[in-house]
Parts: C-alpha cells; sequence; structure tokens
C-alpha cells in the first residue's frame, strides 16, 4: 500500500474526468500534410479515472466493437506512449463513447488518441506540455495507418487551426482564423486511408508544387488577415485533390454546387471520403448542406451531414 | 497643336519626377517563386519627364552601357507595355542611373522596370493601380530573363514583403513584416538567371514539398505573427538550395558562420549570386557582414556587401 500511495502523492485518486474531444480536418485542400482544424461537432465523449489495477482498462461504449486491448486501440497505445515516460505505474480505467465514425476522414483515431492522453493528463494535474501530447497521441495514429502524423492530432489538442511545420522536430504553430462555418458530408463509402496514400504519385512536378505553396501561403496570410476572399482563393489543389477525388463519388460537383451557393471553398477532409466546406455563415452553410443532400439523393448514397463551426478550444473538459 | 494640347489635359507637361527603385530579394528561402522583398538599399535613381518627341527617349546616367532602344531595355519594355493600354501618343524622356549592378541577384532588371512605371504613372497623375503596374513592369522581366515573373517586381512596386499567390490571374497580397536587418554579400562571379533555372529538375520528391510548404506557411505566419523564432525555423529551403547553391562559391560556409553570429537565417537572394542574411537588430546584421568578409577574403573573391532594413515604402518619389 506504501507504494500505491507514493505514486499518487499529490494526486486525487478518486477523480474523474470527462472530456469531448472534437473531430478535425486535415490537409485543409492545399495544406497536404501540414495543415488541421478541429470543428465543434461530431465529437467523441470520453472519461478516465486511475483504476487499482496497473496498465489501461478499456471500455467501449459504443456500437463499433473497437479492440479494448491497449496496444490495438488507437486511444490505448497513444496513453501507453505517455505511460512508457512517466515513473510510475499507474493504473487507468477509460470509457469511450465515439460519436466520430471510424472511417470518416474526420480524425475519428485522432480524437481517441488525443482525447486520451488529454484526459490523463488532467488526471496527473497537466504535467505535460500540449506539444508532448501530440507527441503521445501520434503513437495512435501511427496504429491506425501506419504513419506518425499530427495533422488530426494537433488540432484536436491545440483547437483552432494547426500548423505542422515539422514533424521530427516536432514543430506546431497555432493560427488564428477568422469566424468560419463549416459544411460536412459524409458518404458512406471505404476510403482506407493506406489506399489513399497509395495512390499518390511520389514525385511532383516543380511547377505544381510552387501552385501549391503559393496556395498555402495565402492560405496562412488569409487565415492570420481574416481575409475570407483570400482563404476562399486559395482553397485550390492542384496535386493531391485531383488524384484522390476519383475515389469519391460526386466529388466535383459537391464542390461546383457548394460554391454555386456561396461556401468559400473546400475539398476533401483529410485522406476522405468526407467533403468540407468553408462558409463565412451559417445560412451559406445550410445552402450548402442542402446541395450536398440533393446531389447524394440523386446518386442514390446514404450520407450523413453536420454544418458547424471552426472548434476554438480543442479537447473540452465537461 | 492641337492634338498636343488635348493629350495632356489635366495633365502638367513640364512636370518631372525623381524616384528611387529599390533593390529586392526574390524567393526568400522557401518561397520560391511566390515570395519576395524590398530593402532600403541599395536603389536606383531614376527621373522621367513628358518629351516633345512621342515614343521613349532613354539617358544613361552609369557606367553600364545598357541599351537605350526602349524594346530592348528593361525599364523601356515595361514602358512600351503601358503604353500600348494608353490610347494617347505620349512621349517620355527618362534618365537612369543604375546602383544595383545588373547580374547581381538583387532585383537590377526588376528596379528598372519597376522605377520606370511607377514613375510615369505618377506623371499620368496614377491612372492605374499598383497591381496593373506590376503586370506591365514583368515585360521588362520577361525581356531580362525570358519569363514573366513578378517576384522582385511586387515588393519593388508594394514595399515589404509579398507573396505572389498565383501569375495568371495576377494575385499579390502584401505581407506585414517586423523589422528585419538585412546583410546583404555580392560576389562578383556571374551566374546566369537561365543557367540558375535550367540546373533545377522540373520534377520533385512529394515529401520534399511537402517540407516547403510546411517551411512557407511557418514563414508566413511568422512574419504576421512577428514571430522572429518562427521565422528562422521557417527559413529552410530543401528543394532548390541544394541545387543552386553549388554555383556560388562559400555559400554553405557563410550560411552557418552566419547563422553563429546570431542571423535568423537566409540563403541566395533570386538565383544569385547574392546572399543574403536576415537579422533581428543592426549590430547581429554587421557581425554577419564581417563574417562574409573573412570567407570571401580566404577566397580571395572580390564581393561587395549591404546592411540594410527591409523597405516597406516600394519605390519612394524624391
Amino acid at each position: 500500500m506504501n507504494e500505491i500511495k507514493d505514486i499518487y502523492q499529490s494526486l486525487d485518486r478518486n477523480k474523474v474526468v470527462k472530456i469531448q474531444a472534437p473531430a478535425t480536418v486535415a490537409n485543409m485542400v492545399c495544406g497536404f500534410d501540414v495543415l488541421g482544424f478541429a470543428v465543434n461537432e461530431p465529437y467523441d465523449e470520453m472519461q478516465i479515472r486511475f483504476s487499482d489495477t496497473a496498465g489501461i482498462t478499456i471500455i467501449n461504449d459504443d456500437e463499433y466493437n473497437l479492440p479494448t486491448e491497449p496496444e490495438k486501440n488507437v486511444a490505448g497505445a497513444a496513453l501507453l506512449a505517455m505511460m512508457e515516460e512517466m515513473e510510475e505505474n499507474f493504473g487507468f480505467e477509460m470509457t469511450i463513447r465515439k460519436n466520430i465514425k471510424p472511417g470518416s476522414g474526420v480524425g475519428s483515431s485522432a480524437a481517441s488518441a488525443a482525447g486520451a492522453v488529454v484526459a490523463a493528463n488532467r488526471l496527473l494535474n497537466d504535467r505535460f506540455d500540449n506539444e508532448t501530447l501530440v507527441r503521445f497521441a501520434m503513437n495512435g495514429e501511427k496504429l491506425a495507418s501506419g504513419v506518425k502524423h499530427a495533422d488530426n492530432i494537433a488540432p484536436c489538442i491545440y483547437g483552432g487551426v494547426t500548423l505542422i511545420r515539422s514533424i521530427f522536430p516536432l514543430d506546431i504553430i497555432a493560427l488564428n482564423a477568422p469566424t468560419l462555418y463549416v459544411t460536412i458530408v459524409h458518404p458512406q463509402i471505404e476510403v482506407r486511408t493506406a489506399d489513399a496514400r497509395s495512390i499518390l504519385k511520389q514525385k511532383v512536378l516543380l511547377k505544381d508544387a510552387i501552385k501549391q505553396w503559393g496556395n498555402i501561403a495565402g492560405l496562412v496570410a488569409g487565415l492570420l488577415k481574416s481575409d475570407y476572399e483570400l482563404i476562399g482563393r486559395s482553397l485550390e489543389d492542384v496535386l493531391i485533390e485531383p488524384v484522390r477525388s476519383i475515389l469519391i463519388p460526386g466529388f466535383d460537383l459537391i464542390k461546383q454546387k457548394s460554391k454555386e451557393a456561396g461556401a468559400l471553398g473546400g475539398g476533401i477532409s483529410g485522406s476522405g471520403p468526407s467533403i468540407f466546406m468553408l462558409s463565412r455563415d451559417e445560412a451559406t452553410a445550410k445552402n450548402v448542406e442542402k446541395e450536398m443532400h440533393i446531389i447524394y439523393e440523386q446518386l442514390g448514397l446514404d450520407h450523413h451531414t453536420y454544418v458547424t463551426t471552426v472548434n476554438h478550444s480543442g479537447v473540452r473538459f465537461v
């Protein structure tokens, strides 16, 4: 008992932390692998407490039958990475209710991984800083997709729009953004991240790459200057979208009709299949949603939509 | 005489406009073909007035023996492009004293072309806006290098740091920047822009392009947030510099020693051979200059240096 008492020194053994971990949109059109933003809906709900049993106990409170072995679960893998950097041998019990459908392309795995470490860190009186938490949570992404990437994890933890300038060493920059409404449509098809990655060419034309970095520079400037027109003009992807969008039925039409309905622009969320569109106001975002419905109803494709806003707080404590 | 009277209606026929057209640094390391900034020194001096003779008369007031036929002179070519868009058949007399050595890589041709159209526009009571002036001046760049590019022209006219998000259609974004000191060294060797361009590969690795657009996004954010550390970390070019720097003796050593002396970072100015380094304060910029001197003296290479600041006004009226 002495040992247990020691490791919980200054910590509240009976504390329960409840959080909401938001969905995120990676890439943001021209920012492949380096930009992402969090949205206010949907979000996963998680609850974590210390457990008398060492190690991680995972309880799923949803329909997805995700693995409960920590090393096979993205939230577990993230938390394991955190525990490796601690001297104490804590036990954690984590209950997860996923509202973000796995495979939808809006950072479902990132929400679990980020939520787990942010929640556990609160139990530990915020021992680690955000950048370190991102590093831990990236282990969940590695489990989910084989690659340690942070373009969902970082916005999920920091909130708002984040730039991951570099992964090794990790360099995350929070970017201020004006009010932005987000319409997301998730067509019920499967696009495996690994497939979406494997169809990309390893080499690209320098002249296309120049267009891309002109656009990302314009997008960052547009966000920081709250210049909606510039944001709209910069939401152009000449490299990735033309290749990946062929995996998403109705993509071109949705983009065209969304812009006609007043959207600033948008594209594939992460590696798809979800599509996101940014708008200046809620009415436009809802008109965009209507267009998305019409197109997918015509195609006879089951789909979910969300009209939400950019989330500026990241994982939220409830 | 009636005709002459008509075309000068509301204009002061005897006005003389004197300007200083600043040197500029294109590319800014990670912003190949899309970023550039103006500096306060060196600058070209130009003077323009209406002439009774139709067309353009060019008088060179320097040692460079540049062509005086308008269609062979970059300032003339820019002014000719402007005249094509005017109904009136004006005559202009332009005196040019170049202080920016042609071929030095700090926008010598851009200064002549931009200076000419800005000065002529003032004679015409500012008939054209800055973006249109950039479009005219790009014809001078086409004459000089075969390519219509704006990464020297735009900062020369707008001042400060400019992003050219797109050339067709032209989309120029002025970026606020904090105080930045600039050290420039011009080794007296010739690097032809055409050569510097031809050694670049047409295809690049996607993973390198991703690094590059992470860096340009970081640089733009660093400038707009006045975050010097971020500016420094983002001044990295994994694509162009490794290829082009082999044309510039001592490049790697100058970069290394400049950073050791406290520079935020820097690289090739335009297509070279000049090298620029950014610093937070004047003392550091002067220490960087000393390091540059030492290195080129050891290499026995003639060189000029400038310690200056980012110019926020562009072409200046005297």
